[in-house]
């Protein structure tokens, strides 16, 4: 079991988006995702939000918002509870990040990029402003098989 | 580190709280404090509260809304992450606990309770519906050193 965050970053209609290019068998490699990472020893899950995006972004968040819990399962991989933020406050200079290539891409441009199936399902629901949720994805390897939204299957 | 699930079933303007007498050496015992318990083995939030309430309670949860997660750090135990429920929709009938006596409580009789100093913070937040929440509490054994909502310390 492990905790983690991840966090779009909000600009002008865009967010902030990380292609996965850079790192040896990096199980997001080829994918756009968003900025985020494990719980260390004591930290509340925004604690581990601002630590995360200023080491990978060089970023100060100022304002954030936690929009769900995403709970994975998978066959190959322990289960991970993400919380889900999105940040439209923060103040800094992009650095580079050596786990990939940041782009602001606009919300409307990302159902068209490499995602996995059920980062697709969260994406949406922060563009439908869904009030804070849970939703549960499982997996069998790469293979989103069932997504459970608020304690209701919802169809793939 | 763990993740946990607390929820107050609320009706007609009561919290359903039990009180915890039953157990040896309960780190709880002698304090009012919800319904809950520890996440089994790729449970999501939700699911690891369907089944604490039907277990300790017997009731079957139809209606519920997550409202915060709390981090509890503490000199003596693993940090804590306990998603916090309250729930308005209900089936079944209350059965006994073998961890403490249920009682309903006025929502406003609740504060004059023995309760656990943090649960104090939380329990105001619902009462004043407060939107979800990020709280951290930090405990030196029993007592409360430092709060942090949404990432700013306010006064004990």
């Amino acid at each position: 079991m492990k905790n983690t965050t991840l966090c779009y970053i909000e600009n002008n209609g865009q967010y902030l988006m990380l292609y996965r290019n850079k790192k040896k068998n990096d199980p997001n490699g080829g994918k756009w995702i968003g900025v985020g990472g494990k719980f260390e020893a004591g930290e509340s899950p925004d604690e581990c939000l601002c630590r995360e995006v200023k080491e990978e972004t060089g970023l100060t968040l100022t304002r954030w918002q936690c929009r769900g819990v995403v709970t994975f399962c998978s066959d190959l991989w322990p289960t991970e509870y993400m919380h889900l933020f999105t940040a439209d406050g923060f103040r800094g200079s992009l650095q580079e990040c050596d786990e990939g290539e940041f782009a602001w891409k606009e919300q409307k441009e990302i159902p068209d990029l490499p995602l996995w199936e059920g980062d697709r399902i969260f994406l949406r629901l922060l563009r439908q402003n869904e009030p804070f949720f849970l939703l549960k994805l499982e997996y069998r390897g790469d293979t989103l098989m069932r997504a459970i939204l608020n304690g209701s299957e919802i169809p793939l």
